[in-house]
């Protein structure tokens, strides 16, 4: 039995080893597909990252699909039943790294436009490929500066799907239309230094820091909404201490994670930890990384595209939901795009015997024609 | 000019090399001095450690001076003025290592208790010498195992000169008659890792311990009383975290170390502890360490012939303090026996170019002496 198109380019692209920031020649294949379709190619490359810009049509709205060729690294291979860049279909299932996240759905677009620009030669609006090879590395030279490259140029993307695993069970079953920010502080809690015997000739930094800490950690930040949990706080790592146990500590180091909602921004929360912290009369230092900002796509035309395209397939709408990490989308939403995340099952996405279903593939296919149809037919 | 016999033989014990647990030929020089006082000589050695048990008539009550001849080690030799194991005057201060931490105290005990000899040839009671070579060290194979043998043969020793440099500015300013315990625990608080994104599935370890560790590092765990300070808590050393500034922690470990006064007891400070976790309803195992009991020699028969001693010489009576670390003091107690640390200054203790006054030496010598007149002449 031959392959289906969809199969078969995802085993094109899963044979190539790109581990990030390798693209490994996955967006030349993209390339070669969307230029007979009358797709405009314009590769960007940041220091060691190859990014795919492909647009065809110049009318509003401009449509987008947003994904990566890069994949995380296979680990220990041996622990693979079978190769992880050797395509493998078993049991209707088709393995290797990258068959999740996200070189299927990357097959699915390719073949869904494919499809799509078929059935409509003369469709309404702009379509675009935004790829990258690096969302699974430090996302420093991938997506964020084509947004930049986009906005600079004042090019903006109306509407996108990002194809992340997005789904719990089956394709489609839920669609991410949002994600919460992330932002890391770093503090360090100075004492003073000294023998645990002469407390009194030293400032324990542990001690002094543990009350705010607590109320840190139970604070209630906001009550979350429709679409967001509550905003999280977590203490990842800290650390004090010589080792020895007879020395009081001179220094507390302490990470703390929050991932918040669109209900607060990064320097609300910023200046609350600070009120805290200085409440509690504190000497410390504290280094802030927002890692990524939030962002909601409500209802609106893409959203409901989206649910329609599924609904149709499954016969179910999709649960809409902002849990999980961050992913590409929150660089793109900063152009005011509308976001939404849909792709295949991420159950074994990170994990060695990475694979993806074959019949989602296809359903995924037909989902992606389905907005396509809804938005520019 | 001719060396002072105190100073002479400091000098001769600083020439000798003896890093904790060598003994380096230190006692030797002890046994020839004390045979011809008439003491009977007996050397323990257990594993690398080498003790003097060294007793002159058995008559009650029995005095003894104890003691070590291992000094630590000198460190970075460069950083000193002088080389550590070659005893030099500079100033009316004796340098090398253990001039103060206690080689300049053996000399004033040997002397002290020939100069006593001599003139009280037929004194009272009995006179002893607990010296080990291993009280810088792993303190196990020392004056703990010396006391362990006398107790199993019924020697009880009845008051106990311990020459730890006890003095804060000159020789006999502080007398220290107790110390505080010291009690380790090592608190492992389990949760369950997990990705911060999604807190609801993990349970973070550092967040539910800290509640208890605020409320055992504000608790008051007594009053502490007239020899001694309130016990007190700190952490010297925590940690939890892979690194990961997206991974909760499935573990939280806790060093914790109280210095506890006769006041309490080991075991109610322990019962008190897990009383706490257990009403914070947490998940740990906890293991405990006593490094060390309290111990307290309240006004007596020593302790006056101590004071009386000392402010014979200096004109003002000592300050009674049990500050400070652990010594072998803790051990002796063990016996019922009546303690008292009484040595030179300790601010150049375990510190390159470590020193000791002279004319320290001398009135320390003369405050032995006295304090043998006080109680045996």
């Amino acid at each position: 039995m031959t392959d289906s198109p969809v199969l078969a380019l995802a085993k094109d692209f899963i044979s190539r080893r790109s581990v990030t920031p390798e693209d490994a020649g996955c967006q030349e294949v993209m390339i070669n597909r969307l230029k007979k379709l009358g797709f405009d190619i314009e590769v960007m490359v940041f220091e060691d990252t190859t990014n795919l810009w492909a647009r065809k049509g110049y009318e509003a709205p401009l449509f987008a699909f947003a994904g990566h060729t890069d994949v995380v690294p296979p680990g220990s291979e041996k622990e693979w039943h079978t190769p992880p860049f050797e395509p493998t279909v078993i049991d209707d299932h088709l393995h290797g790294r990258g068959a999740a996240d996200m070189k299927g759905s990357l097959a699915c677009m390719i073949v869904a436009v494919e499809r799509f620009i078929e059935q409509n030669p003369n469709h309404k609006g702009s379509i675009a490929f935004l790829i990258t090879s690096d969302e699974e590395g430090p996302f420093i030279n991938g997506t964020t500066k084509v947004v930049d490259t986009l906005i600079e140029r004042n090019e903006r993307i109306d509407m996108c799907i990002v194809g992340e695993p997005s789904s719990t069970h089956t394709a489609g079953d839920v669609v991410k239309n949002g994600r919460r920010g992330s932002l890391t502080g770093d503090l360090s809690v100075k004492g003073i230094q000294g023998h645990v015997a002469y407390p009194h000739l030293a400032q324990n930094p542990v001690h002094q820091a543990m009350p705010a800490l607590s109320e840190l950690a139970s604070t209630k930040w906001d009550d979350g909404n429709q679409y967001f949990p509550p905003t999280s706080f977590q203490i990842p790592n800290l650390h004090a201490g010589t080792g020895a146990s007879n020395v009081i500590p001179g220094e507390f180091n302490i990470q703390f994670n929050f991932r918040f909602s669109t209900a607060l921004t990064a320097e609300s929360i910023q200046r609350r930890v600070h009120s805290i912290l200085d409440a509690h009369g504190l000497d410390y230092s504290l280094n802030w990384t927002l890692n990524g900002q939030p962002f909601l796509t409500d209802t609106g035309e893409l959203l409901d595209a989206v649910v329609k395209a599924v609904s149709d397939i499954n016969h179910k709408a999709p649960e809409l939901l902002t849990t999980g990490g961050t992913s590409d989308g929150r660089f793109i939403a900063q152009m005011g795009t509308q976001v939404v995340e849909l792709g295949p099952v991420n159950a074994t996405i990170h994990k060695v015997n990475e694979c993806v279903s074959i019949p989602d593939l296809e359903k995924l296919t037909d989902m992606y024609q389905n907005v396509l149809n809804n938005l520019l037919a």
